[in-house]
């Protein structure tokens, strides 16, 4: 896949206000979060699936900017006390251990409102039309929200305290993670004006991807080493949670992220152009040692 | 202004899955927020500004409807113990104290997209078109955002170690408070299609109402009794805190609550139809004990 990343991080700076303001220390928190150094995956894949459905990069932007803020939103409003308390993310401390959490939860709230302030702005508007402006950032809205990310996040709570078979923590994963890559694919596609069924291939590959994604997490919570991994390793076993790994075991695992990356690959026969950067996504996600 | 309480409350209802789903504690924890019974004056006027524009209050709905989750969420948010820490919301236990603190936080994170995919669907787009429907939405997202409404609430958060003047008082209210309010008053008119000008005579109004109403809660923390009021009197004079009431006194907030309910009625020239119930609102507004 292209390296988009430097053009999404000029980008993403400029939807943060200049000069100094009263509401200064909730830009330099949200400024902060949205600085910490990612793949930039979700915003990658809009601009990949965009330019692959004949639309350009610089319109798509504000949509994969969109993505990358939501994506970020639900980092910090994650790490919080009251949720995983984490004092770390991507090796800098998490934004609540900065900012205080009142901020880090406003900073959250506010990159809420940002990523559809972006995607409903004059410009994303004049470039992509009032109507497909309105469908793609419904799509985020739709799998960020009660039924998709935030759901997931809610039955990941859940499994805490009851035992679950193999579905519940399927449907689980696919809100938690899917979710949101299927809005990242699905957008692209529609600000380009791809077809139905473009958008729906879209979708089938971003499934397949999150969900390999998250089965490779949990294979390698158990397989890897810490050094390896950067983190601390075993956790899942530890908190007896129900996993991919715990209800399946390492064997079916390896078949399973093999199967969903064949079906990733499958899915980008609907589209004519060069897919082979979105192909190779898929496998070297599947064969990650990290 | 006409009643819309209970069209707005059934169009509430219909935004939440029915059924019993995985996620049900989250689905509850939005219920149950959305149905405290409140005045419900943002979403009244967003319909109210709607039909004066010679919209129908059902196209208007979903934007109505929007506005009140971001309400909504705003006061889960708020009530949250990093936050205000309030027990109690309109006199029933708040949502963390039902909920835990990490449903309520997710509860405000889901109102805020159920928001957007109200006002970004099928029927909404249908009915109002793709370009105004994202331009009200957006006008939502800018006037709640990181220099609206959450803007405000870091102003206010900073309020507690510094001492500043009437200026910046001011601009708090205005974020914290009036910026919702416009939001409301100005979504009607662009789903209805009014004028420029119309739009910003709907924002003077909404900013002069928004701003009397913070002023006269200012004034009845000092001059009401607490059972005139429903919940305690004195806290902003306890805290130390600057209000219009420390910094302007009691005479010149009477003054100021006067002009700018005037300007709030001279701002409704704009519009050629019956205004007499948005007018008698400021006046009510202005004239609350409680």
């Amino acid at each position: 896949m292209k390296d988009y990343i430097r053009e999404i991080e000029t980008a993403l700076e400029g939807y943060l206000p200049e000069g100094k303001l009263e509401e200064q220390k909730l830009i330099d928190a949200v400024r902060y979060s949205l600085n910490l150094k990612g793949k930039r995956v979700r915003p990658s894949l809009t601009l990949a699936f965009a330019e692959l459905c004949g639309g350009s990069a610089q319109a798509a932007m504000p949509f994969a900017c969109a993505v990358e803020m939501v994506h970020t939103y639900s980092l910090i409003h994650d790490d919080l006390p009251c949720m995983d308390n984490d004092d770390f993310r991507r090796g800098e401390p998490s934004n609540h251990k900065v900012f205080g959490e009142d901020i880090a939860l406003l900073a959250g709230d506010a990159l809420q409102s940002m990523a559809y302030e972006a995607m409903l702005s004059d410009e994303a508007v004049a470039a992509v039309g009032g109507e497909r402006a309105a469908k793609a950032a419904r799509i985020l809205a739709n799998r960020s929200g009660l039924l998709g990310m935030v759901g997931g996040q809610v039955i990941d709570l859940s499994l805490e305290s009851r035992t679950v078979g193999i579905d519940v923590v399927q449907l689980m994963e696919e809100k938690k993670t899917a979710c949101l890559i299927e809005a990242a694919c699905m957008m692209g596609c529609v600000v380009a004006g791809a077809t139905d069924d473009q958008i729906r291939a879209a979708e089938r590959y971003a499934h397949a991807i999150g969900l390999a994604f998250q089965i490779v997490d949990d294979m390698l919570d158990v397989t890897s080493t810490a050094e390896e991994l950067g983190k601390p390793i075993g956790s899942d076993a530890e908190n007896e949670k129900n996993t991919y790994m715990s209800l399946l075991g390492l064997d079916r695992c390896r078949e399973l992220v093999k199967e969903l990356t064949d079906e990733a690959i499958g899915a980008l026969d609907a589209f004519d152009g060069d897919t082979s950067g979105l192909a190779d996504f898929a496998v070297q996600l599947a064969n990650r040692r990290k």
